[in-house]
C-alpha cells in the first residue's frame, strides 16, 4: 500500500521556504534562531491499525509517543516537548490512568515533557502526537548525507517485533508459534514497548552522516537513506543483530523478520571507518549496542546481502509495511 | 460535555518544566532561546463531530489550519510552520486536491508552511494539526494577565457561525429560516471560512494583556480570562459587533447567537484604556475591526452583561459546546 500513500503524498509536498527541510526526512526543520533548527515529526495512530483493540493503555502510552520519540533521535536533536491529540469513544477512568501513566513514564525519561494537547470524542481510539526537538543547523542527521566507504550501523536488534507481531495476529506456523511461546514475554516487549536511542542519537549528531529509525523493515529503510544519498549499500547478513530471543528460528521466517521485519524503532546510520571507536564509545555510555553490519558504495540501486559463503541473500527493497 | 472533558484532563495536567507553560491557554510554550517561547497547539478534527460528512473539501482544508492559527494569533505569535495528520477512508484525489488547495492557501497567506504530516487509514476523516510560532517571552498573551481597569476588546463579528450551524442542521425555527436562507452565503462564509487576525495578533503582543480566540461563545472564553485573571467583567450588550448578516433576527436567537455562540475564530482581548488609539490604528493596519465592548473590574465571579436600559441579560458563563 506504499504506492498508495506516495499517491496522498502528492498533494502535500509542496516547496517548503528557505532555512526549512519539509517531508522526506525522519523530522521536518524549521529556523528557531541562528545555527539551530526545530525539529518536528508527527504520526496519527488508529485503532485497529496501529495497535490491536485490546492492547494495555500502559503500552500504548508508552509507544505511542516512542514512536515519535525514535524521529527524533534518528535527526540527531534533543526533545523540547510533544502535545497529546486524543480521540476516544468513551471515559474509561482505567483506562486513562493506564495510558496517561504509560505516556508520562517515557517522557519523564526523555526529557520530552507533554505540554498539550486536545481531547474528543470518536468511535476508535485515534491519537495523534507530534514531538518537538532541537538541532545544530549542521550537525542534522538527514538522510540524504551517506557517502560512499561509510560504515553501516544499527543500534540494538531486528526481528523480534515483527514475530511478535506474527504471534499475536495467529499468523505464525503451528511448528513455530509453540517456540514463540516460550519467549512470549520477550517477544512482546519488543513490539510494545520500543525504546528508542534519544541520548545516543543526540551524540550522533556530527558524528553520523545520515541516519534513519526502523519502522518499516531494514531493507525498505535503508533503501530511503540509499535514495536520498544517491548510492548503494552492501550487508553483511551474519553481522545482523538478531533478537536474542530469535535464536534457532527457522528459515524463511528468521531472514524475512531481520530483513524486512518493520516496528522496530532502533537507528540505522551511516558514518566513516575513522569514527569506528568513538561510536563504540559513545554507544557504551549511552547503554546502547551499536552493530556494524556493512558499508555504504558508490553504485545507486545496489543494495546487497551477503551471507558468509559469499550468496546474495535478497536485494530488493520490499520491507514491511505498515498498511 | 464540558465537565467530561475536565475529566479527561485530570491525566493530563502533570507539571511543565520552568520556562514553559502547559495546557489552559491557547497555546503551550517551549523555551527556545533567551527571551523567546515556542508557541504550540493541536487539534484533532472528527468527521461528524467538528465538521459535517460532506463539507467542501477546500473549506475543510481551510478551517482545519484557521482554527489553529486562531490560537497562534491569541497567543500573539508569529507562525513558523505547520504538521499535518491525516486519516481518510479512501483515496480520493479530486477531494485531497480540494483538501490540500484550501489548507495551503491560507497557509500561504498565513506564512505558516506546512513543513511534514503523516497519512493513514481510518472509517471517517479524522484531521490533526499542529501549529508552531514564536513569541517574546514577555509578550505572549496569557489568559491570566488582564486587570481590573482594563478595557474588553473583539475583532470581527459575533453569532454569524453559531445561526449558520443551525441553520445548516435544520434546527431553526421555520419563520427564522427562511430568513436565514435570503443570508446563506454569508452564514456560510462566517461557519466555514474562518479569517483569525494573525497579524493583528502579533501587534497585540505587548499592547494588549490578556487574549484567547473566541471558540466555544463569547460568555464562556471571557470566562476562562476571568477565571485565569481572578478579576470579573462588564459587558455591555449594545456595544457587541453582531455579524450585519444577523440585522433583524429576533430574539432569543439572536443574544444567544452573539453570547453564546462558538466557532468565532475571533479575539478577545484586554488592554489598558491608554492604549486605545494605538489599538485602533493598528487594527486599521491590519484591515481588522476592533471594538470596544466592556471592562475588566477587581470582582472574581462577576461577568454582566447589561443593556442599554440597565437590564442584565445574562450573567451565566455557559457558552456553546463543541460536543
Amino acid at each position: 500500500m506504499g504506492r498508495e500513500f506516495d499517491l496522498i503524498n502528492r498533494f502535500f509536498s509542496r516547496a517548503v521556504p528557505s532555512g526549512y527541510l519539509g517531508g522526506g526526512d525522519d523530522c521536518a526543520l524549521m529556523p528557531v534562531r541562528p545555527g539551530k533548527r526545530l525539529a518536528v515529526s508527527t504520526d496519527l495512530l488508529v485503532e485497529g491499525r496501529h495497535f490491536f483493540s485490546g492492547v494495555s493503555p500502559e503500552t500504548l502510552g508508552h509507544k505511542a509517543l516512542a514512536v515519535n520519540l525514535s524521529d527524533l533521535a534518528a535527526m540527531g536533536a534533543a526533545p523540547l516537548g510533544c502535545v497529546l491529540g486524543l480521540a476516544i469513544p468513551a471515559i474509561d477512568d482505567q483506562w486513562l490512568s493506564g495510558f496517561s501513566s504509560g505516556f508520562y513514564a517515557l517522557a519523564d525519561r526523555s526529557g520530552c515533557p507533554l505540554v498539550g494537547g486536545d481531547t474528543t470524542w470518536s468511535g476508535k481510539i485515534t491519537l495523534s502526537v507530534t514531538v518537538f526537538g532541537e538541532v545544530d543547523e549542521d550537525r542534522a542527521l538527514r538522510r540524504s548525507a551517506a557517502r560512499a566507504g561509510d560504515d553501516i550501523w544499527l543500534t540494538g536488534t531486528l526481528g523480534a517485533p515483527h514475530v511478535a507481531l506474527l504471534f499475536l495476529q495467529n499468523a505464525l506456523p503451528v511448528a513455530v508459534r509453540s517456540q514463540a511461546l516460550c519467549v512470549e514475554p520477550a517477544l512482546r516487549q519488543a513490539l510494545e514497548l520500543p525504546e528508542p536511542p534519544l541520548q545516543f542519537g543526540m551524540r550522533l549528531a556530527g558524528l553520523a552522516h545520515a541516519a534513519l529509525d526502523i519502522s518499516d523493515g531494514l531493507l525498505q529503510d535503508l533503501g530511503h537513506i540509499l535514495k536520498a544519498s544517491s548510492c548503494g549499500a552492501v550487508i553483511h547478513y551474519e553481522s545482523l543483530p538478531v533478537h536474542p530471543a530469535l535464536s534457532g528460528f527457522p528459515e524463511p521466517l528468521l531472514p524475512e523478520a531481520v530483513l524486512s521485519g518493520g516496528d522496530v524503532y532502533q537507528l540505522c546510520f551511516t558514518a566513516p571507518p575513522e569514527s569506528r571507536e568513538v561510536i563504540l564509545d559513545q554507544a557504551a555510555a549511552c547503554g546502547v549496542d551499536a552493530t556494524r553490519v556493512g558499508y555504504i558504495t558508490a553504485q545507486p540501486g545496489q543494495q546487497d546481502v551477503i551471507c558468509e559463503n559469499g550468496v546474495i541473500v535478497q536485494t530488493t527493497r520490499q520491507g514491511f509495511q505498515h498498511f
